[in-house]
């Protein structure tokens, strides 16, 4: 049984040429010792999402040789698409899982972020718990003015000095490299073509204009539909079911509903229960009383739920 | 890694009195190749579930020795409950988990029912996929009269003859052994201390008398308030979630509303991520999104969900 396991969740900056994504798939492919869990690729945002586990050493090794693909197949000079970006392998995100802690994490993010900026010449960012500066630190603001404004601002603004790699930017452009908690990426599609009301519900939603805490929010047109797309930081404190009942009466105010949702990537499985637990009223307990779990507690097969 | 796995779930008719129900579970105290997973008792109902998994042979002996403490433990002319019962053991289902079919355990349920008869003297009824006639497969019908309405019947009665065991009802009464898949077993409490709008609601939602399909539902009074108890016996086509709605909706028609709800033992995990994803309007796949279901699959440390 392997003891200590580490996610990794490299976000890059292709959404449609599937078989770009797929070459930045197969760049850890035999590796031993990770495990890709799952792909999500949007063309509307022009983004992909891989979900990776594995080792640390050899998770540290995969998130350099997905960043090194990418940088090298997407050119960001020609990149256009809904979700915000700065660069190629836009963000990523170290998740610690099993038999280490998020202290652990940060040391491998920097050693890998110093590995890109020493061999890719690719400026690196730190962000969420692996960063050394508050400027840094969130995501949105690091990414202000996207990859177009961090051209001029890595060279003029001191403040926008990246942590490791050069002060200038190519077409592979800067990557943003954190270590997180579980996060629930989710969208929620509403029954309108009007980009403005997801845009005026993702304001009322988002911790940074005064709304629930613990989410990022933004409205944007996908498929031709109005969007809005969330990022849950700690579904533990704020819980997907209240989240996605907000979005239902915001949208209500502009006369709209929710369409459908979607689940960007994976989400820790405690995260769905609890919603089952809020909307059919049952004690949060309940959680504990999956046969599955008590099976695989009793077995030995279990991993522990993530917080 | 065990390959034959069985779940056991004895409803035993003693949920007031802790030290026998202590005692009961104590009988498989040390048992090897069989764990209690979970035990639930209820004083209003006065009724306790035990859920067991394990080996095939180790459950069939742990089912025998739970029966067996019981009928020795368990005085039915003495017993009042909520919740209808024809004996102390009052109903045995096994359910195939990994590794084996529901034929496989129609013969364990065969073998353990023949060893009830001859060893304890407690007339066994064979039910669900264990039936070997269709007057006795279904649950409630078996149960028709009660402890106290069957010890009449079964002398005078061909048709309520046991399948194994004496003809006549002792103070352990009779056991019902099953054969099923699984089973959630869901209680709504409503705002309300009138018990005949929890049975109206019962009513309108049971298969028995025209509500939906696979489910069963009656209503009692529970803490003294209404409840309206449910078996769902399949809810991969009957879910969780449009039942709960119907529920609310059927209180609402007589100005009452859902105070909270409980699972009774427990539940495939996937019952509760189904209610979750309907709520949330989710596509129906996002059962396989969840991050640990992915880290155990390709960990090697999985059970599949169950069906």
């Amino acid at each position: 049984m392997t003891s200590h396991l580490v996610e990794c969740v490299p976000n890059v900056s292709e959404g449609r040429r599937l078989k770009v994504v797929d070459a930045i798939g197969d760049s850890i492919l035999g590796l031993p010792g990770v495990w890709l869990l799952d792909r999500h690729s949007d063309p509307d945002h022009n983004r992909s999402v891989f979900t990776l586990v594995g080792t640390p050493s050899a998770i540290a090794e995969a998130a350099f040789r997905i960043v090194a693909s990418a940088a090298e197949q997407i050119d960001m000079t020609q990149h256009r698409g809904a979700h915000p970006r700065i660069g190629a392998a836009d963000v990523v995100p170290f998740i610690p899982i099993e038999g280490l802690t998020r202290h652990d994490c940060v040391a491998l993010a920097h050693e890998v972020g110093a590995r890109i900026g020493d061999e890719l010449s690719v400026p690196v960012y730190y962000y969420g718990d692996a960063a050394t500066r508050p400027e840094t630190s969130d995501l949105s603001a690091l990414r202000r003015g996207q990859y177009e404004g961090l051209r001029d601002a890595i060279q003029d603004n001191p403040a926008r000095q990246p942590d490791t790699g050069p002060s200038r930017l190519g077409s592979a452009g800067a990557t943003a490299i954190g270590v997180r908690g579980p996060l629930v990426a989710f969208n929620v599609w509403l029954n309108s073509d009007d980009v403005e009301i997801a845009r005026r519900v993702a304001r009322a939603l988002r911790t940074s204009s005064g709304g629930l805490q613990n989410v990022k929010a933004m409205g944007v047109l996908v498929g031709g539909r109005a969007q809005v797309s969330m990022n849950l930081t700690d579904t533990r404190r704020t819980p997907i079911a209240p989240v996605v009942e907000m979005v239902r009466r915001e949208a209500a105010r502009y006369g709209s509903s929710i369409w459908r949702s979607e689940l960007v990537g994976l989400a820790p499985r405690r995260a769905l229960l609890d919603a089952a637990i809020w909307y059919l009223q049952l004690p949060s307990e309940t959680v504990q009383q999956t046969l599955e779990d008590r099976i695989q507690g009793a077995l030995g097969r279990s991993i522990p739920l993530l917080e």
